[in-house]
């Protein structure tokens, strides 16, 4: 307990930062390697994912300790709060880039099906709100916050257009149907992390504005 | 702030148990509805969710609340932090009962692909952990948690199973293709809960033990 209780709260949201930057990268890189068909990415992937665990208990251990030691006063305490849960959503990210992992690693040994329809463009949308629900935490930004859960529904939009599309493929052709299988598990994936991002700011609004935004039914 | 603080606290328990008995409901009730083709069930789940919404609001606030009129000492501290991070597992433990309600309003207007498979035994592990995980939380028991967090691989299992068995059938018939990937949705929704009761469990071992147990691989 030698730091200043400023310096702590810094490190705390340097923590957030890195850990969100750690799991940003897992979901572009494993991507990328569908994308690009390298396997070669997968390993460097699984090793994010090691580092963004030990993250996930630091952040907490982080968060219990401040409370507990320095009983904070409201606004800092639900700036901590947010931490907490902004932590576990990004733990949540972290394993989602895994699966994908683990799909990328079935679908790297076969054939391509065709190109990969709107999985790059979900993948792309999911990682913008992401970076977005990151910034809106370390600025206190509750309108970009705002602005990037209104993005979710173009990720469910092409999450539907994704899976439909592969539905006709393997009709067409049941020999299709592992592979697109795979591809249908890939695009849940990236929606789950564009919820992940959502759940984020839905926490930045509830951090600046000390209200619940949650539940409330689809936004004006 | 009448209220005495051991009231309170009995207060936040008992609030927790009351989501966690409406979430065990729904997911009870909406397999029910897919067993017995019984449309009726899934407008009663849907209501669940509401409230569910209602007490996950309530809860958060109640947490804050104890943290920042109370300063709670440590025991009382990994306590309320446990209720937080439940109460967010709770809440998506509703979100999968209503994505299942909504596999389920699509599969009850066409013929039946055949009996579900694994998918009622899926179901009855996943509402067995939640249960216990629940009973683990408010007894202060970490063996069961224990116990609880290794019953997770039978649900993983039966999930491969589901999906190998379906992929059969869809490869034998393309016909049936749109019914079965309906049913590989609701048991990976039915996994997601087994996940979600084994976060339970992990926050009530963190909250006994002061020791945290996720990311530790296989348990012995």
């Amino acid at each position: 307990m030698k730091k200043h209780y400023s310096e702590q709260l810094a490190g705390l949201r340097e923590l957030v930062l890195r850990m969100g930057g750690l799991v940003e990268q897992m979901t572009r890189r494993v991507v990328q390697a569908l994308v690009e068909r390298d396997v070669g990415i997968l390993p460097e992937v699984r090793a994010m994912e090691t580092q963004v665990n030990q993250l996930h208990i630091e952040i907490d251990e982080m968060c219990i300790e401040l409370i507990a030691l320095r009983q904070p006063a409201a606004v800092d305490l639900r700036f901590i709060a947010a931490a907490m849960k902004i932590n576990t959503d990004m733990e949540r990210i972290g394993d989602q880039a895994i699966n994908i992992t683990e799909r990328a690693e079935v679908l790297l040994t076969v054939p391509p099906l065709k190109p990969l329809i709107d999985i790059p463009r979900m993948a792309d949308i999911a990682q913008e709100m992401l970076k977005a629900s990151l910034d809106a935490f370390v600025n206190g930004d509750d309108a970009l916050a705002l602005e990037t859960i209104r993005r979710d529904d173009e990720v469910d939009q092409l999450k539907d257009q994704v899976f439909r599309e592969l539905l006709t493929y393997m009709m067409a052709d049941p020999s299709t149907i592992p592979r697109a299988m795979e591809l249908i598990l890939v695009s849940r994936h990236l929606e789950r992390i564009g919820d992940h991002a959502t759940n984020i700011c839905e926490d930045v609004i509830f951090m600046v504005k000390g209200k619940d935004v949650r539940h409330q039914g689809p936004l004006a």
